[in-house]
């Protein structure tokens, strides 16, 4: 399929497009942002940015709408592409029944529109999930509201809408009228500033500790892409993704690019990237009714820089047919990416003191090493023994062992267990403690403890049959994650 | 197959056989029997029983055998058939791919008996699991020693050997010579007194706050039977059990009946009661090494009393093809006494504050309700909201919607959800939350607050679509769950 490739410059344009563009960022370049207070210990989670590390074409804007009850606090957020391109749009949304109304309406709209969008607009506080029909007409009125309100289009894309997303409560109805009220301010203050990307990135937390947002520059071809990431998490995450036909969403998530990528072909590098990332995270086992990680690419790189001057011609979109080495490049820096963004998630897990990899190696499939990965990234009784700092491996064998395999391929007297210390140690051997099924005669229990007392935490498990491997992210349980989930709509 | 008849009474003979046979409880009929300190809140579910409630032709002891850390507690006990006739023996055991050695030796013990047995050794604080060897080494060692200190058994069962329970911590040991070296002081305690079948419950207990005794007298024909159980948790309770062939098994339980069932058919009972029971019912989530419900019936019944005095001539073996109507009725009666004990079990889940019942009716198939349950009673979200005493029935949802079901027959518009009040309220209506998908308009806040401030929960989740109906039983997920498991070991 041929490129789409309008002909004018996009950047230019922006000024005209959005009244009130606030570009003050843009003139500070480098100015540390600072977050609303994460704790002292998340605090370097929080990166900051200059412009320049932003994808080119895209303003966001957030606000203050009153889903969540902090005064202030920020819940609702859009996000726009100002790309005179038109732009690839790409989800991986949840695999729940209970798919929540902005996942049936983000689903509807990439459909109708063979994937391509204007932008999203997300609200949290309210999930907008198990609201029967009144839930659906409100993610169509956030939705359709937003894209009348925008300028037109040079794009020429009739079909692209604005995509929606939710997080929060389920089975709450949203305050509509708030919100709706709301648009157009949003749409008056839309802006490409560090400080504007930091507060969208807010406008997406519920129990988050920290905003999670990443910029990341690389080479393709010998044109410079920006990718931007936001995520959040931080409870109600085990997703399982898959493409959005049929409709399949707390983790949520954008990944926006300003590499030009055929909607076909973003989907398909979306689905390789969320396999291997977002949906290898657990912080409870529970996964959601509105996980949603969505992918733009608007193409306006390298035709212009932030300062709006011309700078190259435009970008063409790429295929994978086409363009396989190029498109290659891409999707391994977006699985990387993701990975970033996800690992994200479980630092932020619900209560987390814990960053815990689980590594499966020499496994018949890659299913298997997965299946058992999570099998022990879920066990309660796993996270609360890396909260205690407890060595207690039993408790890994265990969930080795109850893995949902039909038919089950393990044997036990093949598997063997070790703790592997940070790349920072000095000791930098594994510490084994089971061999073939054998538990380890003398168990060093004291370095056992020191390897324990660390923040990141790795477990590998070598199933001694096969060669294939998973690695599965997720975080201890906590007293905190009680505290925080017994009293959540409170 | 024809039931073996012995010809001899047994209890008569139960004084010769063992040799310091202290019968001073069985004197004292009803005395109130305290055990080691219950939480006040825990206290009423430890039941007291009067020696005639006891099967016939049982006796046990337990002691300290230094396992268990703290001076003085029971960690080792057995239970021995007195009966002159073959007793038979039957067990479910855990589906986990690392079966602790004791599974696999009583498995194998059952296999060459053909369903036969003397009785059965059980230690706590140690779940010789994950020990390789050794620990198959250990376990045979248990029961060997036990079987060959026994008196020669009137029974003429020659390859009726002891079988072997062990539960605590995986990946460790037994103190195998400290455990042999108890064994004699057991055998010449052995004692069919309350008081000795209330210590061999404490014997069970690992994280359990009290021991889970009981009985039960019901007629089979004209002859009065009695059941007595004894089981344990309190954690790693996600059973999966299946017969022992091929053998699968921390939950432990046994049922001992003074009944006369064929092996064969008493395997069968015991697949089925712990279907509807013990594999009902969740903590965490987390399937043991170890689960192991034994259920032994030594046909003692109606032939002599308690005092020893021949009453009745000795009932013969039952079986299903034979005696349809009178199997049937200790299958349900097994059933019922099964279903008793294994929620004792989630009465005393680790940090449990709440008693949740969770029920699916109108499913396609009894497989769907069951999975449906059971994502719901597993869902970590569920179970600390029910903790906070927060009617977040979204979570409720958000679990019948992962449920792992493949094709999902599932249709989210069909869905309804109630709150069940308590039987004793003055208000039996249930509290409707969601009808075919969609929430009511206005639910009564207040009267969920105080249904949900009642020990005992019941949440009912109709699918809409069939007939089936299945009932799990979980607890809530509490600050003290995390204490508990943060520093089991220590």
């Amino acid at each position: 399929m041929p490129p789409l490739l309008p002909s004018h410059s996009a950047v230019s344009r922006v000024t005209a497009v959005i009244p009130t563009l606030t570009r003050s960022a843009t003139t500070s370049a480098g100015t540390a942002v600072t977050p609303n207070k994460p704790p002292p210990s998340k605090d370097h989670y929080v990166h900051t940015y200059s412009p320049e590390a932003f994808p080119l074409g895209y303003s966001v804007s957030s606000t203050h709408a009153g889903i969540k009850k902090k005064s202030g606090a920020l819940d609702l957020g859009i996000l726009v592409s100002t790309s005179d391109t038109p732009t690839s749009a790409a989800a991986c949304m949840t695999r729940n029944v209970f798919k929540a109304a902005p996942v049936t309406v983000t689903s509807e709209l990439l459909r109708s529109s063979n994937g391509r969008a204007r932008g999203f607009i997300i609200n949290s506080g309210c999930a907008n999930a198990v609201t029967g029909k009144k839930g659906l007409e409100d993610a169509w009125s956030m939705s359709k509201s937003t894209t009348s309100q925008l300028p037109p289009s040079d794009a020429k894309e009739s079909d692209a809408g604005t995509l929606v997303m939710s997080t929060g409560v389920i089975g709450q109805h949203l305050p509509i009228s708030s919100i709706l009220e709301k648009i157009p301010g949003l749409i008056q203050t839309l802006d490409d500033s560090p400080k504007s990307w930091l507060d969208l990135s807010k406008s997406f937390m519920t129990t988050d500790t920290f905003p999670k947002l990443r910029a990341k520059t690389f080479k393709l071809g010998d044109r410079l892409v920006r990718l931007v990431g936001i995520d959040k998490g931080a409870g109600m995450i085990a997703p399982s993704m898959g493409p959005p036909q049929p409709p399949h969403a707390t983790l949520l998530g954008v990944i926006a690019t300003d590499a030009a990528i055929h909607p076909e072909d973003l989907q398909n590098a979306l689905n390789y990237a969320v396999d291997r990332s977002f949906n290898n995270i657990t912080v409870d086992g529970d996964m959601s009714t509105n996980d949603t990680i969505l992918c733009l690419a608007n193409g306006a790189a390298g035709s212009t820089d932030h300062q709006g001057r011309e700078t190259a011609e435009k970008m063409k979109e790429l295929t994978e047919n086409e363009n396989p080495q190029e498109f290659a490049i891409f999707k391994e820096q977006l699985r990387e990416f993701a990975e970033e963004l996800a690992q994200l998630v479980v630092r932020d897990g619900e209560g987390a003191t814990k960053f815990v990899t689980i590594c499966v190696k020499n496994a018949p499939t890659y299913e298997v090493a997965n299946a058992v990965a999570k099998s022990v990234a879920n066990s309660s009784l796993f996270k609360t023994a890396m909260y205690g700092e407890d060595a207690n491996w039993g408790r890994i064998l265990c969930a080795v062992g109850y893995t949902p395999l039909s038919p089950n391929p393990i044997s036990p007297t093949s598997v063997s267990v070790s703790f592997l210390p940070p790349s920072s140690s000095s000791n930098t051997e594994p510490l084994r403690l089971l061999t073939n099924g054998e538990p380890e005669a003398n168990i060093d229990e004291a370095r056992a403890s020191e390897l324990l007392k660390e923040e990141d935490l790795e477990i590998e498990i070598d199933l001694g049959d096969g060669k294939e491997e998973a690695k599965v992210w997720t975080c201890d349980f906590s007293h905190e994650y009680v505290t925080i989930n017994g009293s959540y709509r409170s």
